[in-house]
C-alpha cells in the first residue's frame, strides 16, 4: 500500500475563511485597542458563555496560565493535590508552580481518567485538592469525585481542556466541580491559535480571576494580591470568534470520521477503541485506540513508526506519564508500581488523525493500513 | 484653554499598514500552522537578534511569562532577590511565582533605578540574585551592580522591559548582566500585542529557555523540568515583524516629542525633568516628569486630574509603589522608612503622552496646560 503524499498530522486548525479575519482586523486597526480587554475579547467571552452555557468564563492567554490561576484564586498554593499521570505535562506544572506537591492516582481501564476508588487512600493531612483531567472529553466520574471533595473539604479544579462543547446529564461538563479550564490551542477543537478559559461559578469568583490575570490589578492602583499576565490579545480573539461561527460543522465532519474508524477498526484484532460515555454528547476531539501486541501482532511504538513510514504521524498521547518526567519520577506516588493501569494505558495507546478537514476518504485509508499491519504480522 | 475633543492617551501603538497585515495573514492561512515556533516567530527572533544586536533571543507571550523562565532557568526558586519597589506589579509578582521573597531596596532620586549603595546591606545568606529595572529605558548603574553581583556570587536578572533599542557604551543594554527580558505589550514602543522576550547569554541557556517555554518538552517525549506555556503565536510575530519594519521611524517621532516637551517645560516652576543618561544612545520609550507641589502649586495628583480634566491621560507610572501592595507591605525591607527616595518619587511622577502617532502640535499644547495649571495656582 501506498505512503500518503503529504504528511497526515494528527490534528490541523480548521481556519475560517480569510477574508473574515481580515475585516476583523480592519476593525482592530480603526480602534488600534490590542489587548487588556478589547471588544473582540468582551464578544469572545459573552458568545462562549452562550455556547458552553455557563455563567461565568474569563478567557486567557493559554490554558495553562489559567491553570495556575485557577489554583491561586483558590489560595491552593501549598501542600498536595491529587492528579492523574494519564495527561498533558501542564497538568502536574501547574501544581509545581503554585509551590503544591502533585499526588498521583491510577486510572480507569476504560475511560483512562482518575480512579475515583484509588482517591481516598492518597488523601492526607496537607491534601488541598483534585485536579482530575476529562482525557479525550470523556467525562470523568463526577458524583465519586464531588463526594469524596466534599466528605474531606476538598476544591476540585478539572482540566478540561479537551471537553469544548461536550454535554453531560444535560449540562456543559465544563461547569462541574468548583472550576474547570478549557484550551484553545492551535491543536484543539476550538482554537484561538494559544488560549484557553478558566469557568468559574459566580460573580464573585469570575472577578477575583479576572484581577489574578491582570497582574492582580483591581483597579489602576489597586493590586489585590500576585497575579500574572494572562490576558488574550485581540488577535486570538478576533480568530475565536471566527471559528466558533463554524464549530458545529467541524464536530459534525469530526462525527463521521469517528464513525468510520469505529466500523473500520471494530474487527481488528488487538486494536481496541473506548466504549462511548454513557449521559454524554460527544465532541469527537480524539480519536484513541488502544494496540496490544500479544493479538495485534505488533507494538504500539511499531506501529506508530509504520504510519509515519506511510505519511502518517499519529501521537503517543500521553506518552510518558507525566510519573516518569524526572522532576516528578521521585515521588513515593510516581512509583509504577501504583500507576499499573496508568503504565499499561501509556504503553498501549495512540491518537489517529481527526480534524474538521480531514478527507474521509484518508480515514478509511488509515483503517486500512491498521487492517494490513496486522495481517501482515501474522 | 479648551479640553481636548477626544482622549489623548499616555500612549497608542502605531499600526503598520492593514494591506501588509492581510498579506501576511494569507500567508498563514496557507500554512495553517499558529504557533509553536512558526515561520513568522522564526523570523521574528532572527529579525530582533539583528536589530537588538544579541546572539540569543527567545520570544514570549508576555513579559511576565519571560521573567518567571528567566527565574527558573538559572534555579532561583528559593530564598531572596533583592529589586526595586518601583517598577510595575510584574516584577515583585515573577518572584512570587517561583518561591521568592522580594527584598526592596531604594532607589536613585536621578534615575529612579535602584541604588547600588543600598544593595550590599541587604544581602543575606537568602540572597539568590538580583533583579533590577532599566526605568523608562534609563539604563542601571551596570557596573556597579555587577561588581556586587560578582562579588557576593549572585545572579543579575535585568528587567529590561522599557530598553527596546537602548545602546549603552555602544552595546545593547539588553546583554548586560545574565538575561533580560523585554516587553512586547501595546503600550509599548515595539509591540507584538502582547508579547516579550528573553536574552540569554549562550546557545545552552537559550535551548534551556526554549525547552522551559513549552512546558519543558526537549523533544517528544523528554520533559526536562516543570516548564510553562510562554509561546508567542504567530498573530502576533507577523505584527512584529511588520511593526520593526518601522521601529526608526517611531523613535524618530518620539525623539521630537521629547525635545518639544523639554524645550517647554524647563522654565516651568515645580517641574523636574529627568537629566539624560551618559553614554545611552535613547529609545524615547516614556516621558516622565517630576512634580513638586511646593514650587508648582499643585499636587501631582491634582495636575494629573486637571489634565484628565482637559482629556489628557498622563499616568502615575509607578504608582503606588510595589512596596505597598497588600501582599509585600508586610515584609521588613518594605517599611517606608528603607525606601525614602522611592516613596517621594512615586509620589511627584507622572508620565506624560508620548507615541509615534502623537500630534507635535498637541504636544505642544499639553506643555500650555502644565505652564497654566503652574500660574493659575499662584
Amino acid at each position: 500500500m501506498h505512503s500518503f503524499e503529504n504528511p497526515i498530522y494528527v490534528t490541523r486548525p480548521t481556519m475560517p475563511p480569510l477574508e473574515e479575519y481580515q475585516e476583523m482586523m480592519t476593525r482592530l486597526w480603526e480602534t488600534r485597542w490590542l489587548t487588556n480587554n478589547g471588544a473582540f475579547h468582551q464578544e469572545l467571552e459573552a458568545r462562549l458563555c452562550d455556547y458552553l452555557d455557563v455563567e461565568h468564563l474569563s478567557l486567557f492567554c493559554n490554558a495553562t496560565i489559567a491553570l495556575i490561576v485557577a489554583l491561586q484564586n483558590f489560595r491552593i498554593t501549598t501542600g498536595e493535590v491529587i492528579t492523574t499521570p494519564f495527561t498533558f505535562a501542564a497538568t502536574p506544572h501547574v501544581l509545581y508552580w503554585n509551590g503544591i506537591q502533585p499526588v498521583f492516582c491510577d486510572i480507569d481501564p476504560k475511560t483512562f481518567n482518575m480512579d475515583p476508588a484509588r482517591i481516598e487512600q492518597l488523601i492526607t493531612p496537607q491534601t488541598r485538592a483534585i485536579l482530575p483531567v476529562h482525557v479525550y472529553g470523556t467525562p470523568c466520574d463526577i458524583d465519586a469525585i464531588q463526594g469524596i471533595a466534599n466528605r474531606h473539604g476538598l476544591t476540585v479544579i478539572y482540566d478540561a481542556a479537551h471537553t469544548f462543547g461536550v454535554r453531560y446529564h444535560g449540562k456543559s461538563l465544563c461547569s462541574y466541580g468548583d472550576a474547570s479550564v478549557l484550551s484553545f490551542h492551535a491543536t484543539k477543537l476550538f482554537s484561538t491559535g494559544e488560549g484557553g478559559a478558566l469557568v468559574t461559578p459566580s460573580r464573585a469568583c469570575r472577578e477575583r480571576v479576572d484581577f489574578l490575570k491582570n497582574f492582580g490589578y483591581a483597579d489602576e492602583e489597586t493590586v489585590i494580591g500576585p497575579g500574572i499576565n494572562g490576558k488574550m490579545n485581540e488577535f486570538q480573539a478576533a480568530f475565536g470568534l471566527l471559528q466558533l461561527k463554524r464549530i458545529q460543522a467541524e464536530i459534525d465532519h469530526r462525527r463521521e470520521i469517528d464513525r468510520i474508524y469505529r466500523e473500520n477498526l471494530a474487527g481488528i484484532p488487538g486494536i481496541t477503541i473506548p466504549v462511548e460515555a454513557l449521559h454524554t454528547q460527544r465532541n469527537f476531539a480524539y480519536f484513541p485506540i488502544l494496540v496490544d501486541q500479544t493479538k495485534y501482532g505488533i507494538s504500539r511504538d511499531e506501529l506508530h513508526t509504520r504510519l509515519r513510514d506511510k505519511n502518517v504521524y499519529a501521537r503517543k498521547y500521553f506518552h510518558p506519564l507525566c510519573s516518569h518526567y524526572p522532576c516528578y519520577a521521585a515521588l513515593p506516588s510516581a512509583n509504577p508500581q501504583n500507576l499499573p493501569v496508568a503504565e499499561r494505558i501509556a504503553q498501549q495507546i495512540l491518537c489517529l488523525p481527526i480534524y474538521g478537514t480531514l478527507d474521509l476518504s484518508t480515514v478509511e485509508r488509515i483503517s486500512q493500513f491498521l487492517g494490513f499491519f496486522q495481517k501482515s504480522s501474522l
